[in-house]
């Protein structure tokens, strides 16, 4: 037991991939330009198929153009799968995804070497567009079935687009749907990943396990009033929309940050119409996005902030349209694996706390099938999506050997 | 004398050119769409022309398209305007501007009708591009001297838009700046508009007579912020630009309705960088108007509203750039002319009271030059830039005869 207790990931060979793959779609400012199914996101897969393929492993690529690298073992019959995704958001930083696959392919590399025998399956999987150019999490359910043929009618980009980026990928709808694994295979779901968020960096904390992914809920909020002469219309026989938009954008910042700890509320886009100097706007449109970890909290949150709306535009007269766009619920990870989590950490002589997600991962999908948890490792800033994105080394180090005693605690 | 008193306008006349008028860019649905220079603005000043040619009256156009029909008496050296315009805002209404031209047209054809001889020669005068299609209140500034070279740069679609449309009209860049009138030459000028707002309406009043003209302040605030991902940034660590322009909007309207009676104050635009749901807006740049019709408010409201801004930046962690787009002063209109109309109305059995403009108009650019006033007649509703647009028959009448009887009194 000794000798798999002081085990740790090779390191230089660690640090080498990740800057191996940092150059593929590199836009010189530190951040890379990967998005799913472009060029150099097939580019950045096709090199940890290989990497893998020199490393000895077995390499395999599903319907949906999941890559994976796999460590089989004699009289296995469950597959403990490692994941997160290559591609980025467009001019995203070089961190947020392919940390989780090198940590993976780190972690498989090292058992491997280790000559160990594991009584489950290890697979590094890299999973198609977490970041939804085309279709959100689309990799990760398409293996867990989340995926309907309806779900790739409306691509983010288009169907033109989307389809241009199948054929560069060599993928089909048809095979797409038909990548569902078996969930009794499945032993479990691992991801490491970079908090985006400070709260690591500001505790002086090692390592975050994470409790649940946040629930999110889109709405579209159209207040409706009159557009006016703003010259010659009195400022008290005005419906200006746009006052019950700002109010509501005010007031719903105020609510939540007074009666929904932990929660988050955004509204990240406005529309005025018409939409000029010299017109009071007749019609306000905003962007409501509202967070929480909590399935109870996340449904108060909506009725509360909804109502809140339906106030401002009764307060300036105006009318209140509705629109729900998109809504997920709050996904708790696995109490067993957070605490083998928090184990691994503390025998490494990490320091760690448990927290919430406030961002979307592909561990969600895997949830409700097999044992599945996510660790963090500390942002630098808490910034993301950014080419400033930033994790320093020793935390991704930290967080490649949390996650390999993890693997080798869940096979014990 | 008791002729004259009794004298009033040709009331069918007066309606058939109306509707004659109004059929030229009808849009069919009320409005009309006659911008500037368009073929169906060309159109209706040739029918003026046409009308006032039958009429036995002198027709002239000057170097900015201004249309004229004159009737002239002898040994008179000055001039009295009595104006307003043709053109109309994109799919607009079919009062704002004609009902004032059509009032001058008629007021000088009674007069012509009725034999009087005055001490001064009398202009109905049709004005360029009062709506700004290509240069704001282009023919009063011309006939005025308020326009300069560099005003053409930059017409409001373009030069090649505003060039084709010269072109049509057979107007030129040296034309149209040799088109300033003698002030000497000028006995006054007076406008007959429909409110554009619902003060006379709400009232239950015949005839507003304009005291002043507001002056109009427009900014671009840019305030800015972090733009940061939307599920991590905890709520208390964010710098959310769109925070800082809604609460300045909603408090710039509090405290123009507390402390700044008569004025106005809109935020008709707003735009949030990056602009998504799941994104903390980084800038938020806002479209700030505000009017008086006292010059002192007006430069009192710029210091508050400026601070506001800066106070709302303040609170949210923003930075704060200022940009000033437009800035006009208030025009007082000439108090003998507000006491001769208020006369006129009242002796035609009108009620009538004083009233700012909060929209501008051309009597602006002549009121420095010579005695200028205007009269309102009620909007029904306040709406105005629409097909909507509308005042009833009888208060178009009443504004003529109310014009007409200034015309008379202004002469004795």
């Amino acid at each position: 037991m000794n000798s798999i207790t002081s085990l740790c990931v090779n390191e230089s060979r660690f640090r080498a991939n990740f800057e191996a793959l940092s150059r593929i779609g590199a836009t010189g400012d530190g951040g890379v330009h990967r998005p799913a199914l472009s060029e150099d996101h097939l580019r950045a897969r096709a090199w940890f198929a290989e990497t893998a393929r020199q490393a000895g492993l077995g390499v395999s690529v599903d319907g949906a153009g999941n890559h994976s690298a796999r460590l089989d073992f004699d009289g296995a019959t469950q597959t403990l799968l490692l994941g997160s995704h290559l591609d980025s958001v467009v001019h995203g930083g070089r961190f947020d995804g392919p940390l989780g696959v090198l940590c993976a392919l780190e972690v498989v590399q090292t058992i491997k070497d280790a000559g160990l025998t594991l009584p489950v399956n290890l697979e590094a999987i890299d999973l198609t567009d977490e970041e939804g150019a085309h279709v959100s999490f689309m990799g990760s359910r398409a293996a867990t079935g989340k995926l309907h043929a309806a779900d790739l009618d409306s691509p983010h980009q288009g169907v033109a687009v989307f389809r241009a980026g199948l054929e560069r990928a060599g993928l089909t709808p048809g095979g797409i749907l038909a990548a569902k694994r078996d969930p009794a295979s499945l032993a479990g779901y691992l991801e490491v990943h970079i908090e985006q968020g400070p709260r690591l960096m500001t505790e002086g904390l090692d390592i975050g396990v994470v409790t649940n992914i946040v629930g999110i809920h889109w709405y579209r909020l159209k207040f409706v009033g009159q557009a006016n002469h703003s010259g010659t219309t009195p400022m008290d026989q005005r419906r200006d929309a746009a006052q019950g938009a700002c109010a509501f954008a005010v007031a719903a910042r105020e609510v939540v940050m007074r009666d929904f700890a932990g929660a988050v509320v955004n509204v990240g886009l406005m529309d005025f119409e018409p939409g000029a100097f010299n017109v009071v706007p007749g019609v306000a449109t905003a962007a409501l996005e509202f967070r929480s970890p909590d399935a109870v909290q996340l449904l108060e949150m909506r009725r509360v902030l909804l109502d809140l709306a339906r106030d401002k535009a009764a307060q300036f007269t105006l009318d209140l349209e509705v629109t729900p766009l998109e809504a997920t619920t709050p996904v708790p990870m696995d109490t067993s694996v957070q605490k083998i989590i928090h184990e691994a950490a503390g025998e490494l002589g990490l320091t760690h706390r448990a927290m919430h997600s406030g961002a979307g991962h592909d561990a969600q999908n895997f949830a409700d099938l097999c044992p599945t948890g996510m660790l963090f490792v500390p942002s630098v800033g808490g910034i993301s999506h950014s080419p400033e994105e930033l994790s320093r080394w020793q935390d991704c180090v930290n967080g490649a050997n949390v996650l390999l005693h993890t693997v080798l605690k869940m096979s014990e």
